[in-house]
């Protein structure tokens, strides 16, 4: 009988994270001061992030070392299986190999603590005491929270107020490994206060988060520092753990993909999954088509425009060049929270721009089908972000059908769905509904940016 | 750096159960009609169970092959890892050296489904359609709804109402596999009628919703059938995988254990773990100490009596000879709902009445504590359940280094808790508070049981 998993012994597990900015063939153009517009600094972003993480972020080295107390961490749950999805593949009849990589099963239950744990640990080694953070679906606050307590940092989150109601659960994890968490809006910051004065029922947003948490870090500069979840190349460095695992694991599985999938919200979980197989694009010669995917009700990389944003609301961080909807535009209320954020990464951004990688958007309904589907065959109830990478691979193994093909497909699972159950209620229950924003939703918020190039 | 999991590669995946029937020094007394005081047969059994279960539950051979296409699906995510948990250890900073067995990682996040496949497995091979069952804290109803999906069955299931109205996310699990969840008592079955007659506030009763599950079973002889997760032999006979994983596991990490720890409810958990180490004990010549270890306030172990008695509420299981504390016995909502049943199994309350195993009585807050320390050190936030054991392994772990002992604890961490998360907020809360019967309220119950023998 065949092996459905693909398991790297521990004593293999990649030490080294990948930085694809040593061999992307046109460097992202830099990010700016939102006041200056001249190009950011590490010492400008020491101001908010641990000076290594600063360093990190704008670092051209090819390889960057896990440090050893990082690896240690990362076996509580590292290296994750690689699986063939053989019930999936009976189900769809295809002639199509299907993999995916389960970052379900950390502790956290998704791929985020790959950059938590880095975070705290250069935090900590700095001799910081206090993290902040924001959270949306609250998969990077539990994230951080279990990171910080394994270096005995406080971490205060800021979950935005929609989802600090919708899912105690996560707000209970944090707790449970020693964190703090705010509804945000608070009155704890002014971001936050204006927001409140503004509109008192406010549900919050992502964005009005990560203001709420810099502004929080900026009034602490000795002892505290902001950590951010997605977006930064630093994170996705982290994350490129998954996928160096993965190439290793695709030897062990004796096969190679064809085609590389990844959810995308700012990027993090698609940039650690496709990153290292794009560096055997760009240096090997190989042609493996990289797909990223969004949900159609956030379509940034489909449909939004390709300039100069900043990643908060309030305009604390750096300008960003991004693929993006603009910082205010507000994403309808899907359950694949993650996947709900205006803007992508600055590399992901160049690599689309350039030809690099694909982009796909698909409808929250096709998502949930998917992810019941995946349930019923592979057992594992998948995230709501998770359920847009497993529809696009159920599309590529449908038209792999079609045309007779062997194709050999590859994504990442970046977590499970268990506290994210009422998705697949209202899916269920026949309560989803798709929501594509018109030219105009769109248009109005990306004409508010500053044009800079 | 040591290696902290222990992971078996899928290709040594023990291919067999183990039964202790075959080992134990003295047989556990037959099960016995409760009409008539005769011993069961298996055709009294196939009534409500599938034929090769009945044949399963009465069987003596030594070792009963796992088939093919319960192999296939335990692949899902069998092996589990084995963990060494040195986090904890530096924590307690004790000389011990503690393992435990991470059944969390199960689709479900429990050991139950170890059990649930193979029942759903015979029963679809013998042409049952529909499956009925009960569940407390959702973890076996889950399970079940996981196996019948894969092999098509309906599935319903009869959730205890107070767990019903607690734990949505439970039965949304339920529904996402495709299964049925009622909460019991219903209007369905004659039980759960008049139960709702006698108190229609009633919260429900594990007993009560197996005699609904029954009751509802009995009804199609033709295409029903009922599944227990837990106290018969055939249940604890499926999950012997978990220790005869842990055998090899611990082979691997070149270590013996001195004490093998479970948390017991019906004992499907603890017997997983235990009866393989105890046929070491019985057929090696090997001393390993083996504890079962309950909650305070259901202490059927180290409270109650050793006579037969029924495994439900009204009568419908057979009269099963065990350490009870009566089938009316009313356990405290504690937070570990699996564990909060009357009595154990046959075999395991043999086992400690010739002294082959030991037990031990927690109370609630001694194990949330431990769960947090756990959930700080090793990262895993631990089911409610699982705690018990957790807060044994760190008594030994304690102990041990009072005596200056290289003590090896080995425990089967049975599920995650990121489903049961209220049970932490409560307890961070400092809103837990411990419940110990007195000696009168466990006698009421027990002066009711019928003498036997």
């Amino acid at each position: 009988m065949k092996s459905k998993k693909f398991i790297l012994p521990e004593s293999q597990m990649p030490t080294a994270w990948y930085n694809l900015v040593a061999d992307i063939p046109h460097q992202p153009r830099p990010y700016l001061n939102p006041d200056t517009h001249s190009p950011i600094t590490e010492s400008d972003l020491r101001l908010i992030l641990a000076d290594e993480l600063a360093r990190q972020e704008l670092s051209t080295e090819r390889f960057i070392e896990i440090p050893d107390e990082v690896q240690e961490i990362y076996r509580i749950w590292r290296p994750v299986p690689l699986v063939r999805a053989i019930g999936l593949e009976k189900a769809l009849d295809t002639p199509a190999k299907i993999f995916f990589k389960n970052e379900g099963v950390s502790p956290v239950g998704s791929h985020k603590p790959n950059s938590a744990v880095p975070q705290a640990y250069y935090n900590h080694k700095q001799g910081i005491r206090r993290l902040t953070t924001e959270t949306g679906a609250g998969q990077w606050g539990s994230a951080l929270s279990f990171a910080g307590n394994h270096f005995g940092l406080d971490v205060e989150v800021f979950m935005v107020r929609v989802s600090y109601d919708q899912k105690p659960y996560r707000r209970l994890m944090m707790n449970t490994w020693g964190a703090t968490c705010h509804s945000s809006p608070t009155t704890l910051t002014q971001s936050g206060r204006t927001a409140r004065m503004t509109d008192p029922h406010t549900t919050g947003s992502l964005g009005l988060a990560i203001s709420e948490a810099v502004e929080r870090a900026l009034e602490d500069p000795e002892g505290t520092r902001y950590c951010l979840g997605s977006v930064m190349n630093h994170v996705l460095l982290h994350q490129t753990i998954t996928g160096e695992e993965a190439i290793l694991q695709m030897q062990m599985a004796d096969a190679e993909p064809d085609v590389v999938i990844g959810c995308i919200g700012g990027g993090s979980n698609f940039g650690g999954i496709a990153f290292p197989f794009l560096r055997q694009n760009f240096c090997e010669g190989k042609q493996i088509r990289v797909v990223a995917v969004e949900p159609e009700s956030c379509p940034k990389l489909t449909r939004g425009t390709f300039q100069y944003d900043i990643g908060d609301y309030s305009g604390y961080t750096p300008l960003i060049p991004m693929y993006t909807l603009g910082h205010e535009f507000q994403p309808s209320a899907i359950h694949a929270g993650g996947l709900r954020y205006h803007g992508a990464g600055a590399i992901i951004s160049q690599l689309l721009h350039d030809g690099h990688i694909e982009a796909t958007a698909i409808p929250q309904t096709e998502t949930m089908q998917a992810g019941v589907l995946f349930a019923r065959t592979e057992g594992i109830i998948p995230a709501p972000e998770s359920t847009h990478a497993i529809a696009a691979a159920i599309r590529e193994a449908l038209r792999a059908k079609i045309e007779g093909r062997n194709t050999t497909i590859l994504f990442n699972l970046s977590g499970h769905g268990t506290i994210d159950l009422f998705a697949y209620e209202q899916y269920l229950g026949g309560h989803l509904q798709d929501y594509i924003p018109s030219d105009e939703e769109i248009a109005r918020t990306v004409q508010r940016l500053e044009q800079i190039i």
